[in-house]
């Protein structure tokens, strides 16, 4: 079965909001054996919408539309969609009674754009939305079948996973199989790990490809193979992960959904040591991508964000010394940070950071970018230093990365 | 003039990255008054790139691909462009000497891989791509243009901006005039302000269209002007924009580029007064968003990021009878840790959090998704309770916009 997503709003084409939707649909229609072949974005024009739906109908058997189904007056998803199945519309009064019930929990009556909400296309099938008051619908044309969805994401994914997958996408014939993996790397760049791994690569039988997926300071293999006989592909990807792995070695921290953070996590987790952070330019997002794994608080204690070189003398006990000598960007102070942090935080690891991480803020011998690190316990601490970029949010992030691979590296 | 944005790459369709790219390239069109009709993204083959080219080019006078230009394997959009333009591949010496030059500033030596890089379609116009070693590539074929990039964000961004928007872009037609206007709101639902400016909306000129986009306790709304004579759209853009912020009031934070975070960094700066955080189950976030801002450091002093009860009670004075009496996520708990924080971080106003983010951690009295917060300074707090879900990311992203709205209230 081939898919085309399509979304529907001028605040899309304009760069106003990133689509994250499709990517999660693309996901979700991948773990099931479809293939998307096509994501669009269109306007929010009767036309637009319905000349990307016939042509979505040319080359797939299913569309997927997400937005422009909410109650104010820039949404014209229904009415396309009446125009190109050839139909009118009716008002629903069940679809209007879940809104009134919806409203009446929250004590709140609805409006007159509530009640216009409910007139939906002849012969849609309405697919439940616990979580708003938009329905999805789903039609059927021939022997193909279009799904279209409000735009707020979790409205959409409440949907898609709730009233779609299961009674629906399960029971129709999705063709071939797919299978991937991802192998998750840290410290090195995509043409260092391309020669690694190219001899592997070039023996990889003919239903396996590979991509790869650089970001900051980080580079995902992405393995994948297509075929008739699912069990074959899963055995096949499986020797070459195993084969990739091993020429890798430590560059390697995870597969899949694995994250840095979480490997961190586990790692410490497995060598039962608690950790925590000092931060200074990165401002609490080391702390913030910890804790955003379920379960972090067996491992992360805590963090102290010293954004003034005050609280990096009261809470972290770097001398004034250290400060006036070396500034608050140097070895000597996150050396320090570390320290302060692991006796004021009673953690057995610590993690710090001290930078510029610009635009402003630079002098000629400490440019924007400078950054300092340092990872260890109470009796041993690494540092490293980083010249960076004047952007402060790439430097914010890639710092992250880093010193994030330095506690992974703290263990190895 | 008109734009299609293609992006290629299975990964993309897959769901495996979120296309970025196609959002920050059609927020540059439009400020530079080129409208995008369509984004699309299709897969790493021949035959679906040269598609989504011919397509592109029946309706737009500007294609600009991103992706496929790497030097690994997986990248084929250059084969696909030769194809389509019905050109050869040769060698150029000067894109090759750029990739050599940039690999002896790092000490390395370039590999096949790099060479292979360098083999363009003829008739190419080479962009200089300073931030990689993979440049852009400018395409005239009648009177219509392809720029294809690669897709490394930081590279591709070097690119638009540095060879293309100055020497290219301005030197074309582009048309219609096109003028925006975004106003940020926080603190009420989609359909309630829709109605407070309905009698506003009803009277806009036939230029003028308006949409809103909700996320997580936010709703933006979008001022969006198309026609021939700029300056008479700014006016009608501005006199619309003043009507609404009167009727919205204290709803509204702020407009265009502003943040949540900017907006209360600017008001707190403003009253010559600082701020710090004590955070539990948002783990840093708060402090995240609030540096993530440059210029940060003269209002926002630190946080402390007590994921530990024997942190909350070291660090923010919180007693062991409260945490006893009440527990970790409660009213009493959060008002201790704005005390604490004050005190601890010398702040005048501080903002505190606690609670179960999930998807563990419930118990019946206190599921999943109750959080409590609180804002003040040495004399007086605030405090709110939330009930939220059980989805861990949403629940934080939710949580600290509240905190940030309670920073900002805490000025009203």
């Amino acid at each position: 079965m081939k898919a085309t997503i399509l979304t529907i709003g001028d605040e899309i084409l304009i760069g106003q909001i990133v689509d994250t939707n499709s990517t999660w649909l693309g996901e979700q229609l991948f773990l099931e054996g479809v293939q998307v072949t096509t994501m669009k974005a269109v306007a929010d024009t009767t036309e637009d919408i319905i000349n990307a739906l016939k042509q979505g109908f040319e080359k797939s058997d299913l569309i997927i539309t997400t937005g422009g189904l909410g109650p104010t007056k820039d949404d014209i998803t229904k009415k396309a969609i009446a125009e190109f199945l050839e139909v009118d519309s009716y008002f629903d009064e069940e679809a209007f009674a879940h809104v009134k019930r919806m409203f009446a929990n929250f004590g709140r009556e609805t409006t007159e754009a509530h009640k216009e909400q409910c007139y939906m296309p002849k012969g849609v099938e309405i697919l439940k939305n616990k979580m708003g008051t938009a329905p999805g619908m789903l039609f059927k044309k021939g022997d193909k079948y279009l799904l279209s969805m409000p735009g707020v994401p979790y409205e959409m994914k409440w949907i898609f996973k709730n009233s779609f997958i299961e009674p629906y996408l399960r029971s129709w014939d999705t063709g071939l199989s797919q299978v991937n993996k991802t192998i998750h790397t840290v410290g090195r760049g995509e043409t260092y790990l391309e020669e690694q791994i190219r001899p592997i690569v070039q023996r990889f039988p003919e239903e396996l490809s590979m991509s790869y997926l650089p970001s900051l300071g980080r580079v995902r293999l992405r393995i994948n193979a297509r075929g008739e006989d699912k069990l074959a592909l899963e055995s096949s990807v499986q020797s070459a992960t195993s084969e990739i792995k091993e020429v890798l070695g430590n560059l390697v921290f995870g597969e899949d959904k694995d994250t840095l953070e979480s490997a961190v996590l586990n790692a410490f987790r497995n060598a039962n040591l608690t950790i925590g952070t000092a931060e200074s330019c990165t401002g609490g997002n080391i702390a913030r991508l910890l804790t955003s794994i379920p379960g972090a608080s067996d491992v992360f204690q805590g963090s102290i964000v010293a954004y003034s070189n005050s609280l990096k003398e009261d809470l972290l006990a770097v001398s004034s010394e250290i400060l006036k000598n070396h500034g608050a960007v140097s070895e000597e102070t996150v050396s320090a940070m570390v320290q302060g942090a692991i006796k004021t935080l009673g953690v057995d690891v610590a993690v710090a950071v001290s930078g510029i991480a610009g635009p402003g803020g630079g002098t000629p011998e400490k440019p924007v970018g400078t950054i300092w690190l340092a990872c260890g316990n109470a009796q041993e601490i690494r540092t490293k230093k980083l010249n960076l970029t004047k952007n402060r949010l790439k430097n914010i992030e890639y710092t992250t990365n880093i010193a994030l691979n330095m506690l992974r590296q703290y263990l190895m």
